[in-house]
């Protein structure tokens, strides 16, 4: 099988919960695997490329209605959610943790967070939240308590960050494969051409 | 017939050259005229929705491979200038001046200012070459010379310019039909899906 395609979302941006409903039948129609990296963009984004969309903009009337209209355009059930921007940092960390033992548990976990904050409106920066979410994967209070105060899952999360950066990523979704990068669920078409054509 | 699609586009702008290439046909596709809005980003859009993209992530690489991928997806010829972020002014008020009087010349000057560019290197906020590109619409190094000094070119420019800004435009290129604005080349299929289905 060719080598993978590499996809870099964070809970917190909407164009990767989009994104999230489609890469992997993308990448099966052309023979391909999807490595899931979850990470933060407002973590330290902060050099390179600068192309990071502040969370204001985020929040703008513009971008509100271009969310709504690409769901509704890709047939993605979405419920622009009450709070913007929420703090991702937990979830991230989960995610790995599940990814890192098994990549089917991982995705999903990360399906159900997406679908938590853009579907049916919840807080996953809260604890209660994600209790929630992890029920599901057979994570106990306890076992969840102890992964958040675990420095492992941080240090797991800051390096996937750092790997990152250092990759070049700098939005979400983002998309590598074969070193080169796509940016957006608007590269979808492109990411697909170099799937079926190889490098142009 | 319906009504048009409202194009706005600046001349420093590499996508917004991609879109000329495409937008009459698509329009054309569904029975629609285009109005084209030459407009200057740079010039006073500091303001609204601040997702203006400043000139040094335009020559970020990522941006740089992003137009020539683009490019060679869409078809288009493009050679990577010299010098980007040059000033468009001077291009923009003549090619007011021209579409003022007849949407077809505006057009050509457009195409011509945007070939030079993205296709030729010709530095296109230098005076000589902006002549060059007026003699082949029949105006003399005279009457290019008046129309540069005219007040009435620069206020019919800032006109535009302020009333893109009340409209909402803030990128190039930027589409707005019926009210609904569409951002990048990269909403065509959107755009597409309005203009076939109406709104969503």
């Amino acid at each position: 099988m060719s080598a993978p395609i590499d996809f870099y979302f964070d809970f917190a941006s909407p164009y990767g919960y989009i994104a999230a409903q489609t890469i992997d039948a993308v990448a099966a129609k052309h023979g391909r695997n999807v490595n899931w990296h979850a990470i933060v963009l407002d973590a330290n984004f902060q050099s390179l490329e600068r192309i990071r969309i502040p969370s204001s903009v985020m929040r703008s009337d513009y971008i509100r209605r271009d969310v709504e209209r690409l769901a509704a355009f890709m047939d993605v059930p979405f419920n622009t959610p009450s709070s913007l921007g929420l703090h991702t940092e937990m979830a991230a960390r989960l995610f790995h943790w599940f990814n890192d033992r098994d990549p089917e548990q991982g995705r999903k976990f990360a399906q159900a967070v997406y679908r938590a904050y853009f579907v049916d409106d919840r807080n996953i920066a809260q604890g209660e939240v994600l209790q929630d979410l992890c029920a599901t994967q057979h994570i106990s209070p306890d076992q969840l308590q102890a992964l958040s105060n675990d420095s492992a899952t941080r240090a797991r999360l800051k390096a996937e960050i750092d790997l990152a950066e250092a990759r070049g990523v700098f939005g979400s979704p983002f998309f590598i494969v074969e070193g080169e990068r796509f940016w957006g669920n608007d590269r979808m078409p492109q990411l697909e051409h170099w799937l079926a054509h190889g490098p142009y």
